[in-house]
């Protein structure tokens, strides 16, 4: 099921033209596996989705999966390709939205590809490439706006990776060399774990989804490969290493979560992302962080209510929807 | 001696009319001992300053320190106050821009104080308010477009506290509840030293100048107080606690850099407030642990060149001349 949103909540985003109805826009979001599509009219009405395997033998295969998957969704959509009026494309790497260029995205073998240039020529729309947790900020910023005003906000992606996108002032702020929110490189623990980054004890080395396995594994005995929702379960279930895991981890996104609210005066912080989609089991212990920091602090009690802070839901593809608004508000921008 | 403004420079920022060079600016700096005045005219020029003792003993008290500074400067500068077309005012604490109240200011014993109105009957101008550390990001961002045009600054001070002003996209950058870059209170040693707002452990607590005097004193043996100075040069010459202080306290700022430049990409980070006065001898041992990191990661080595770390000159007070061009910026935007 997609989750429906209201016609009038939509108009109130970019104010389309009834016209504009007609009109059919496609999300992508582009991960290491799997390439997921959705269709969805001017009004943001979701019709169709799809997720096709990501071709990553090179740039051609690459291509053929994602035309694939809007193909596949389009059907569902009953929408024939041609009437697409543009994409929006989340790519999990170093993109120019400019000139659609994909400077590098090694997890889909590519380094200055002009993939914008491509599925524009294969799609026949236009196409807007933006970097996929830099997408997913964007459809995050759009469920929480249906229900709150709020005009800064940032969004922490929590998967094989640690990311965060912001929007200042209701914008999608990248930064001068689009590197903004990089902050999974911060270290946090000098010394610590190595960073395929070359460095040691950086945030994503002691939050991530491989970073909470390859802690619970150094502390756990089982006999089966363990899975963070296995560790997880086995904190709620009492066991003393599993606790002790989970409250690490949930004391670094903690004051994660701080370093983004006293550093930009975020209004909301929205947790995404793989690991996050366990949704409270994964919140409560990090809300239980904030609370301990609440009660020791004025500044604390003042700036990290748990008000400032949600999940996505799970039924919510944050990607495939910023795609759709990324689409929605570069041709609105263009056409007047 | 005042550093020396070019008329073209200055005329470039805010592009004055040539008549409104007869108009003058004052620009105020309050500290927690010592009020500092400094009066330029519309083209930047310096023509006098002055430095008062800060009365704290009230309102009315703090209020006469004030106008005995500019009306000193203003002698210096043989101009009449009132031919004083606006006064900037930095704050050490929580103000409101907009109505000029000052909302909390423990070390000026002040709370709910409308300063900015007292203030312009006093002093028969338009009186505009800030907080120090954003005053002074102003100042340090006029400062640093002399020679650079930079789009995005952090500014970040190290005295007594330590806090962050920031510039995005060439405006000061202050967060929808004017909270934005308070990460003196960022946790970074959990269980560390107690802070003054309760937490523990806070950036803080392990590197400002009372922090620095405080883990110098637990490890050196002295006969007289130890002062900030003192410790970096004992490092300097090779005295192995000090340099393990002055290490520790680098490494946790060379992380605080790291941290401004991941979050927001900010092209400069400059470094300021009364312990960054010291200029090379405090800024090296920052810049070593950042070529350390460097060496170790491509990315460290792409975001954390040297080129992207500056000091403000020891002659500049960035609070006064943040006062100037708040003063003027907010007259030229007013009078269109």
């Amino acid at each position: 099921m997609l989750p429906e949103r209201s016609r009038e909540q939509s108009e109130q985003l970019t104010r389309p033209s009834p016209a504009k109805e007609q009109s059919y826009y496609a999300g992508l979001d582009i991960g290491g596996t799997k390439v997921a599509a959705l269709i969805a009219d001017g009004a943001g009405r979701p019709l169709g989705e799809a997720v096709a395997r990501t071709g990553t033998r090179g740039p051609e295969e690459l291509v053929a999966s994602i035309v694939t998957a809007v193909y596949q969704a389009a059907a569902m959509a009953a929408v024939a390709p041609a009437d697409l009026v543009a994409a929006g494309v989340g790519v999990p790497g170093q993109v120019n939205p400019q000139t659609g260029e994909v400077r590098l995205a090694v997890n889909l073998n590519l380094q200055a590809f002009p993939l914008g240039e491509v599925l524009a020529a294969r799609l026949g729309t236009a196409v807007y490439l933006e970097n996929d947790v830099r997408l997913a900020t964007i459809g995050a910023y759009h469920w929480l706006i249906e229900t709150e005003p709020v005009t800064h906000m940032a969004y922490l992606s929590i998967g094989t990776g640690l990311a965060t996108g912001l929007i200042l002032d209701g914008r999608l702020y990248r930064g001068p060399n689009g590197m903004a929110g990089e902050i999974g490189h911060l270290v946090v623990q000098p010394g610590g774990p190595p960073c395929k980054c070359g460095l040691h004890g950086c945030l994503e080395t002691v939050t991530s989804g491989p970073a909470i396995i390859r802690l619970a594994t150094a502390v756990m005995t089982t006999t089966e490969p363990l899975t963070v929702t296995a560790v997880y379960q086995a904190a709620e279930a009492g066991h003393p290493a599993a606790r002790a895991v989970v409250e690490q981890v949930s004391g670094y996104l903690a004051r994660a979560i701080q370093l983004l609210i006293l550093s930009y005066d975020v209004e909301k912080v929205v947790l995404g992302g793989g690991v996050a989609q366990m949704g409270d089991r994964f919140c409560q212990p990090i809300l239980r962080e904030l609370a301990t920091m609440r009660q020791r602090s004025p500044l604390a009690d003042l700036m990290l209510p748990d008000e400032r802070i949600a999940y996505l839901p799970a039924g919510y593809n944050a990607g495939v929807w910023g795609g759709v608004m990324l689409a929605r508000e570069g041709e609105t921008g263009r056409k007047g």
